[in-house]
């Protein structure tokens, strides 16, 4: 950084000195700092991804600690330069943190945070918003009424698919994905499919009582089951949402044998990660299969798509907004600053990342607590008893 | 029509001659006609809407039925020459039926069809979608991506709503404003206010129960109201979607003053007429409020937009997609074909116009009966026992 850096201060005059490599939604996390003493630097350089040595650069010889994105490449370098700078905690704004080597922060003795407990209902309707863009043909519509090409109603214009009574296929039915079943059922009415490794007696237990509901008031019930095998989701659903975690398992779930698998005319939403789907298959499937269509927030080599993709009309991407709401967005802000300044003034770790309500309430203090630390056991941090 | 017209025949050899004047989603409504001994015409020609014009040609001398659609003009000219052809029935592919002059159908004995009973869900669903992706800014989301802007996560980039714990306001709580409602409500936890000059008790009576419900399985409950004034709706909700009908009063509902009245946030969503939604106040105030969305399917204009709408960011604009599903098109199809031919066969009229299973069920023959004859009172058509 041979260049001059720009950089926002808030309470120049604040004893302990916290830096976010990016300006961040929302003002709480900006207060709860100061209130704390913080001197609070905000860098707003206009480059989206900052580098190790731009980082180094913010950090300097005194620093306590750093809010940082996913983006950036945290590792031993930057670990020991915020040690050395007397830092105590780094905390990403994400839940994930593949980005940081926790080994290395473990060895330099600085804390890392993460923001769990936010995300889950924003990145579920993302997915909604995907598999109802999707069904409806909402963007290629949008594009044809824009460039001035309806000259009046006609029988066949963008014709897509009713969701009432059809058949909803869930892969990966952890929290977000039974949110996001839980919205499609109750919702639209749709039958639910799903496949897990684990039984999900919660998700079932709520479309069976939804059913019930549907039934006591003289309703059409809606109907679910747990497949035996990804195949079977993939044969029956008219829409599947894929939300497993990325591992060596889950590389390319879908290729183009599962893409053969569908129903001709199916929509699949993918808010996990890139990876998951073979995103070259998946471009030639939607060219040989123009009812086929796609709802995709993430990407193989994010930030690019394969070659064609861009080009698909019966594709909706967009640019891994899943956790994109005001409410989130500002809540994992306030999140990552509440886990830099609870390790500065040494407050314990709180007991569930997942229930984090009460750091968010804006009417009352947060607790004096990390939120969520992911190496508060290597630390040897102790647990909150509150 | 002096050039040649295309023209595709199915039967040649049927005893009644039926028309369609486009090209009608599925093949179900073709089978029906043929197997009642119809030779079916539809018009082909790539012209969007036919003239008056065009479709006396069509008629021609001998013509027991046309199946038109909302596009054309049906004055007594076109009824003048169907029934000196002989004809006995027209039937829209619509639910309107604003572009026939019924009087004039009454003057030469001709019925008027239309098709109700299948667009309440699908209507609602594209309600539904536009929310969403205004709520999510997924058309310019797309846009973004697809222009190869994408470069990295960041934190404000496409930050949107989220919809759980938020105001749905319903204007017009009819048969499709209330499905709408239960959508947004039972799919997304929204809370519910709703104006309309009739109390809704059965939609009241859902929403009661499903908070109920909500409750009875350990989650926040979900509320609902019906506001006594069309401001209050302005005033309270986060979404709102208009659902009246297109008259007098209704005319500019929505005007520069209630825009004001609504949240610089808000989200609004017309899948009702056009003129409901003062346009031209409408891009003035997207223009001042960046952050305030919405969500197209009917223009003032139609199928033009008033000077500005199509740049606008935060507006999401589709053609009049509102029944656009495979269900509904088909069941479209279907019943203005049933009309046509239910009154070539002498039937009488179903006693029911909105409870049309019975015709849409592929599996059994239809019932001996018109679904919808408009002007079956003034005709003096018998009601059907069934």
């Amino acid at each position: 950084m041979a260049k001059p850096v720009s950089i926002q201060v808030w309470n120049p005059n604040g004893k302990y000195r916290v830096i976010s490599t990016k300006p961040m939604p929302g003002t709480r996390w900006i207060n709860l700092l100061i209130e704390q003493d913080c001197r609070v630097e905000i860098c707003t350089e206009k480059k989206t991804i900052l580098s190790v040595d731009d980082i180094i650069a913010l950090i300097g010889n005194k620093c306590d600690g750093v809010i940082g994105q996913l983006t950036e490449d945290w590792g031993d370098t930057l670990f020991a330069a915020l040690s050395r700078a007397g830092g105590k905690a780094f905390s990403n704004m994400a839940v994930g943190y593949n980005n940081v080597d926790v080994n290395a922060a473990n060895k330099h003795g600085v804390a890392v945070g993460n923001t769990p407990g936010v995300l889950t209902e924003t990145t579920a309707e993302l997915a909604a918003s995907l598999s109802l863009a999707a069904a409806r043909r909402i963007v290629e519509a949008d594009e044809f009424m824009r460039a001035g090409l309806y000259d009046g109603w006609l029988p066949h214009l963008f014709v897509g698919n009713l969701l009432k009574g059809q058949t909803v296929g869930v892969i990966g039915a952890g929290r977000i994905g039974s949110a996001y079943a839980r919205m499609m059922v109750e919702g639209f009415k749709m039958n639910l499919i799903y496949y897990d490794l684990y039984q999900s007696t919660r998700l079932e237990k709520f479309v069976t009582a939804y059913g019930d509901f549907l039934k006591s008031n003289g309703e059409q019930p809606v109907y679910w089951k747990r497949a035996s095998s990804m195949e079977e989701v993939l044969r029956e659903a008219d829409v599947i949402s894929l939300h497993p975690v990325l591992d060596k398992t889950t590389y390319h779930l879908i290729n183009k044998n599962s893409l053969a698998t569908m129903k001709k005319e199916a929509i699949l939403v993918n808010c996990s990660r890139g990876p998951v789907v073979d995103e070259v298959a998946l471009v030639e499937h939607l060219k040989q299969n123009p009812m086929f269509r796609v709802g995709l927030d993430v990407f193989e080599d994010e930030p690019f798509m394969k070659p064609g993709l861009a080009e698909m009309k019966n594709a909706v991407v967009v640019p891994h907004i899943a956790s994109a709401s005001k409410w989130t967005r500002e809540g994992m802000a306030t999140l990552a600053a509440l886990n830099v300044l609870g390790k500065i003034k040494g407050y314990p770790i709180w007991s569930d990342p997942n229930r984090v309500e009460p750091f968010l309430n804006e009417n009352s203090p947060p607790p004096a607590a990390c939120p969520s630390i992911v190496n508060a056991k290597a630390l040897g941090l102790p647990v909150s008893k509150l």
